[in-house]
């Protein structure tokens, strides 16, 4: 074992968010995956409950049960909790109280606001102390660089990534001001991204050929979507978001209407050229070559483009990533990486 | 051979349209299909192209040539056309001008006027006089019985129905006026809506695990459906329509979203009750209930819903169908049906 | 409502099987629907829990409760089972003796003998004389006409049928005696083979681009497959049985080797032509050309041709059929459209 | 640049091998790609024609034209050839000749004698001197280290590798010996294999729900696949080759039946043991797992496993991979990292 290398840990590693946080750790160059909790499969050799990891598995290695402070008194630099809200916010304190750095992909440490919390996920947040103190980081966005000393870093979700990197920029330069609903959010997701649960909703034999809506109109991640938006924009942003689910396992395809009379694409382009100019993650295409899922599937890439309507005096932003990716595992490592200051792509590419 | 059906013929019987056609017209119980003609296929038997459809298909039959003359010499009581815009005028023209009766699917005789035919797409209407004169008929929504005694009728696009059932009536009704461009449509369609085309980007594995736009922002059944929707609401009405590809073969999943503050799901649900009642193919799902492009592949029903965001003042409408049936070959028998005085569901069940 | 209509009922219409049954049975020109029971759904209109079907769902009707003893009691013609192996068994005793027929679609009255249920299934056979009198009948090689009165019928399975339609008249002809194992049969099923079963290793995101065995070397439904190539053979027939999983929801691919050294594929089409013509489900397709699962999805016909390998002296027959319709709820629908002397694609094409 | 970097290109860029090789020389830490060349996509940024690599591409690359003289003058280290058979062979031919070293994907030099190729690809061998010299190298079954010093290697192709991994060492140890056609081999590819052709049997809408054989009883690999057994054997070796279709991007499926009385599961994996253990590339499951195509999608790994079947006396073993890596450019990139002495995973995890 290389000693410098960073000792990381994963706790709720049988989701498919979990099961990607192990696959990109355990390949990962500078790091040594040497836990993966799971209360379901502990005891289990890693590679017999992830057969398709086997040549980067660390060999030998067994799941670990799911135990708080158990896992705490481990020498492990980062923790990364895949685990359902609620559940995060009690490994997110044992770890933080131990002196760990823990980077959550739940929900739990995601907003600002404890009442918005309450709002949405229909309980009071358990650890409020922990939510103010936790940055939220979506690393092309993030400002400054005191959010690198966090113990507790909240990891953007799926679709609020989706959307903030094609509209922060432009909101943050006040390219528009949209009036409440008339920002139009469409999404359609990969079927990965309602988790590793056993519902008949998810088979195989319900979701072929099966493009749909769901959970509109208001589903959880607007919470963090429009919290994030009016951050950018200095003032509030209520967009009208609607979600789908569509036949494939990963991906997120994002398509954003906003009513932008007199704005020109160029100066869309300008913008994010700006935002974004050397960053290895964000894909920006010619107006009328649009994102396809298929192509930034297995990478921690978003892909995005826009077009100007003149009869409508719209513009049509799509963007596309993956969800377990981009959108959860990637993500989080891509935070590492800049943490510990390694290369941003490292493990990545 | 049941003397009393009627005799039937397909032209441009070798793309998804066409099958389609074949398919539904073949397992007809009121008619015989006597004629089904492709250039590319003419001479082969049927069941040797198709042989998916072996145990409907008529036997013996072979795929005539594509001659125009030569088939409005035939004893046809309707003939299908299932061929690209522009050669569909041709064939049309000559049938009507034998006196046979034409249910066109191509887009050639869908839009009212010949100057927008030519603004999308870029050529003189090649039979204008036809254009005038051939109603349009989405059998849900056409007015009067007059239409009924026409030679040539115009079948409407995929796209445009999956988006007139559950608008049209809203706007005759005029529950909301809505300003040019703030009514967002996005559209996904399953992959055979671009026809049985020999082109990289449709292979297998170009379209697996792909979602993505296309033709924004200006498809061309953007005049169709303006056309359409400004008749229905009797002023001029401009929408934002994105429409997307889906892995998928049969279908399309459409979400409109109208701002419409003040106005109710309920108010929506009665109109719809209103158009509705009693029509076969309108499937009206109950709010928080959404349609499902695998619910309705392989029927000619279009399913749609509604809900209201309070939080933004929008309606937000989803409608899923199946593009080659309900949005191509089953509306056209539909149409024949009820010209014919069949029962509305005949050959569609 | 048509008084000469026969009434038809199905128990368990909440699987795969069910609904298929459902969706066949309400669309069937000679028969009501006028039951469909269901423990988890009693009570449910049957819109609700399929509304994929609503335009040829009896209105109004309500799923029943799965008691035997209560449905037994009402007028019902034909009940058909698609209920796990050993409750089946239960219910056909109740309607047995309550005087109905009985078509069922589980395992429990396929085999001839006790011994072979016990030695496959692990337990006593729950109703061992009806297992003797219920004939098994797959209506391209069931003998006689006598079957036809019997109160309790064994549907086939869905592996054995796409066997035996091209294996059985091969051996009933004698054209090959194979040695024990050496006929080795692959075959690739549709994920709803599994049933609705909410595991996970039937969700979207695991069956998505798997291919992959499972239940070798000694799946159940090979003791129907050689009990009956046995007695078409008149010898024992041991086969090597390799099933598998593929990604698509409906559909069996089935490839069979058979030593055949001095047979010529002539010899097969015309044992073929002789046992299969005019039989409509059945297509046979040249050599050379190869059944395909998608062009016999949603129908009730199973495809097959053959070639020989003279480098090897085999031939390679391969056989492709919907599990769902000519695997499951179409063939006992044929079955019941020859009991009850209607035309024997009554509802199925 | 980093100049310590071996220098590689690739002809026949613009196919499914030919992007799997670029995606993977373009990631690899120990080597520049420096040239990709392709007569259809000639004067062409990779970036556009491939965005979907946009991250790992060489920064400012074009696609060269593919003229086998002026590439040749080129300082390259390994040039890939993905090229048609026969197109191949006169690449190699100028590239050996300009004292180049050549890892060949093509089936153009995979087999040991003329007379085979002549039999199997009906002409002549373009190249015969080069087919006599060029090693035959599947990476865990070559032997000695010589062959690394050959200026031309041929690659083999993606069924091949599916079959020998498993079987060649049972042949070597003479475990069984096998009558002519009494091994019997199922293999299941992804529409893939196929390569990028624009022809209508690979369109997404007749993929999708396909499972079909095609191809037999003489595929081509055949040739491949029979010299390499009976290499193996130290005798003829005659099988059945069975190839099929199904509806996925990438894998290879492949179950083989061997008549193989007396021999044991244990015997099976005590050889598989010695032959493969350590080796990164082949996953060995114990019995009763079964390999999954979508657990090897984008690895070069290649999964498998056996079960006896006490029945019929014979062993069942499946086994599964990616036809574009372990099938095509990842084997590739793994004969390069052994010649070249970098850790043979290198890239390719």
């Amino acid at each position: 074992m290389n000693t410098s290398k960073l000792r990381v840990g994963v706790v709720g590693a049988s989701g498919y968010t979990g099961e990607e946080l192990v696959r990109l750790l355990a390949r990962h160059p500078r790091v040594t995956l040497s836990h993966a909790a799971s209360r379901s499969l502990a005891g289990t050799p890693l590679v017999r409950a992830l057969p398709q990891y086997r040549e980067v598995l660390p060999e030998g290695l067994l799941f670990s049960d799911a135990d708080a402070t158990a896992l705490a008194a481990e020498e492990v630099d980062f923790w990364f909790l895949a685990l359902p809200h609620g559940v995060a916010a009690t490994f997110a304190r044992a770890f933080v109280d131990a002196g760990r750095r823990v980077i959550d992909l739940s929900a739990d440490f995601r907003l600002g606001s404890a009442a918005l919390y309450r709002e949405y996920y229909g309980s009071e947040h358990p650890e409020p102390d922990l939510l103010v103190a936790a940055p939220y980081v979506l690393p092309e966005l993030v400002s400054g660089v005191s959010w690198k000393m966090a113990a507790l870093i909240a990891c953007p979700g799926c679709y609020p990534t989706s959307i903030q990197i094609p509209l922060t920029p432009l909101l943050r330069a006040g390219l528009f001001r949209p009036a409440p609903g008339a920002v139009v959010i469409n999404s359609y997701s990969g079927v990965s991204g309602a988790g590793k649960k056993a519902e008949a909703m998810y088979l195989y034999c319900e979701r072929e050929g099966s493009v749909k809506g769901y959970g509109m109109p208001r589903h959880r991640h607007l919470s963090e979507i429009e919290e994030n938006l009016s951050l950018a924009a200095g003032a509030p942003v209520v967009v009208q978001f609607n979600p789908h689910l569509a036949p494939m396992k990963r991906g997120i395809a994002t398509t954003i209407t906003i009513p932008a009379k007199g704005v020109s694409v160029e100066q869309v382009y300008a913008i994010w050229e700006g935002a974004y100019a050397g960053r290895p993650f964000v894909g920006v295409l010619p107006p009328g070559q649009f994102p396809d899922t298929s192509h930034v599937a297995w990478t921690n890439r978003v892909d995005m483009s826009a077009v100007a309507d003149a009869r409508t005096g719209n513009l049509v932003i799509t963007s596309a990533m993956d969800n377990l990716v981009k959108g959860a595992g990637g993500q989080a490592v891509q935070i590492m990486n800049l943490i510990a200051g390694f290369d941003e792509v490292a493990g990545l590419v």
